[in-house]
């Protein structure tokens, strides 16, 4: 009697490591043959499993699974499809479970965040109800920190690595231009509900100073003057600001700033907004040059009044400040 | 006699490389104790000459000095500040010899592009005609590797392996999801009038199928049926398609894209507006779902056509492709 096999499948957003928890999943298969037969992996997810596209990665050498660890992408592809509840979907429970069955496939692994963990729990209970054996486990993987009942979320030291150390490089790069040229940056990153990648970006600095010098966190409801008092603090005692922004940011009625704020002149309200607004409308209220950026969700503007040749008035007037 | 004194200036945007070329000039200072003096740096630049705020970089360690060559930003800081003709300024020309003469500089040597070197040029014309010695040296500083009469332009390597890296690690991203989500990806990097970043990219593939399947070149005029083409045939060959946008990208009338299309629903014209526009506007004539980035210049949107939940489509119609 050979031993049962294994079906992976990955799902959601790709992460940095999303392909290091499947090199970790093979490999250590790998290491149980009396246990784990065939190790299978679904293409492009769920969508994969439906379709029974399945991949046998006994295929590929232990150079090409390592070579997983620091691979980006998702090498078996990915989807968003979520599955809905037993009572709406219970055609594709069933469907999942009868192409397990025709595999042999006696372990379940589904690679992604929240969603997923429900996903897989789901199958369990669908499994039971059938009658078929089927070991369901999630493989955690978020960029967000925040799975539920789970410490450590593969995929979020990545972005917050990545977060801080743009944080601290793009703050020199204004803070070198400050002088003359823009003085408040803003720097946009993802986390619709959970502020940990913007709270990241805070490992940037360590003293009074140092960018960011403001975070604007999901929770947090967003309080207009106090912001703007906080920037001109920065402003006024260090010569610039860093502010980093979340992409779920709301206003004190709940609403996403993003959607929130109609004298703000962009009509386009999405999620990649605040790198562009704040810092048009910082310029406004402030008469100071701004620049937004995000390097996650990428939206970028630089703001500058064309009225205040800052850099000329500065030199025309006298030599000396 | 004690020897002479340089003064070395930064100027214009820094790159990942200007403070690298600020350690070359004072460690190699620092060899020719009989030759050089002491090695001042003007603080934010010309704006420092012209208001007499001299650094004396002889009061760093070696160590402090050397750790330039890995550091970002631009640590004596820099400003746009661009002296004009002759006629023009003349007294910041005749300004800036005075600060020399007073501080016994005989060597200057400016850090930035084509403008700098112009500058410097301007600057030994005006010191021949006041019969003062000085030695005036451009020191080259791009990322658009387009400066005049010049092979080697730092600040262009970096940011070329910036981009191919961005292009190679994004599409990765965009081909693990292709098959249920965005088919179209749209990268936009600097470059108003010259392609070398966006050639750059090109450095992520080496055979038929790697990304980036379309680079679009300031120099090279837009061709609207042209693009829309090759979009198709690599979406249908691939899966996907990315394509990489120089900001500086024009009509066939010469006209910047980004301000040209009035039928492209942003009204924001500005320079980091392909990233934008592209995307949607590919996704109203294809039909499929596009993505926009920029890393350099940070501008991205996701679009999404709500009427084409392709993913639930291609589950719910039947199992099989």
């Amino acid at each position: 009697m050979p031993a049962p096999n294994l079906l992976y499948a990955q799902s959601g957003g790709v992460t940095a490591t999303i392909n290091a928890s499947a090199a970790a999943v093979i490999e250590t298969a790998r290491k149980f043959p009396a246990r784990i037969g065939q190790v299978l992996a679904s293409r492009n997810g769920i969508i994969g499993v439906l379709r029974e596209e399945l991949i046998d990665t006994g295929l590929e050498s232990a150079e090409a699974i390592r070579g997983l660890r620091y691979s980006p992408g998702g090498a078996f592809g990915s989807c968003r499809f979520k599955l809905k509840s037993l009572d709406q979907d219970r055609a594709h429970y069933e469907r999942v479970i009868e192409v397990c069955r025709a595999h042999d496939i006696r372990y379940f692994l589904y690679n992604g965040g929240n969603d997923s963990a429900d996903t897989t729990h789901k199958l369990s209970q669908v499994a039971q109800t059938l009658g078929y054996e089927l070991h369901c486990i999630g493989v955690p993987k978020t960029i967000d920190n925040d799975l539920a009942l789970t410490d450590v979320c593969p995929g979020f030291g990545s972005v917050a690595k990545y977060v801080a150390v743009s944080t601290r490089e793009a703050s020199l790069d204004v803070l070198s231009m400050a002088e003359s040229s823009t003085k408040v940056f803003v720097l946009e990153v993802m986390g619709r509900h959970a502020g940990w990648i913007a709270a990241a970006a805070g490992l940037a600095g360590s003293k009074d100073g140092d960018p960011p010098h403001i975070i604007l966190f999901p929770e947090v409801p967003f309080d207009q003057a106090r912001f703007l008092a906080a920037v001109k603090d920065a402003v006024g005692r260090f010569g610039y600001c860093t502010v980093v922004v979340s992409e779920g940011v709301k206003d004190a009625k709940g609403r996403f700033l993003a959607e929130a704020a109609p004298e703000m002149p962009s009509a386009m309200c999405n999620w990649a907004a605040q790198g562009r607004r704040l810092p048009r409308w910082c310029a406004r209220r402030m008469a100071t040059n701004t620049t937004g950026r995000c390097p996650i969700t990428c939206s970028a503007r630089h703001d500058t009044l064309p009225a205040r040749p800052t850099s000329t008035s500065a030199c025309r007037s006298e030599w000396r400040r």
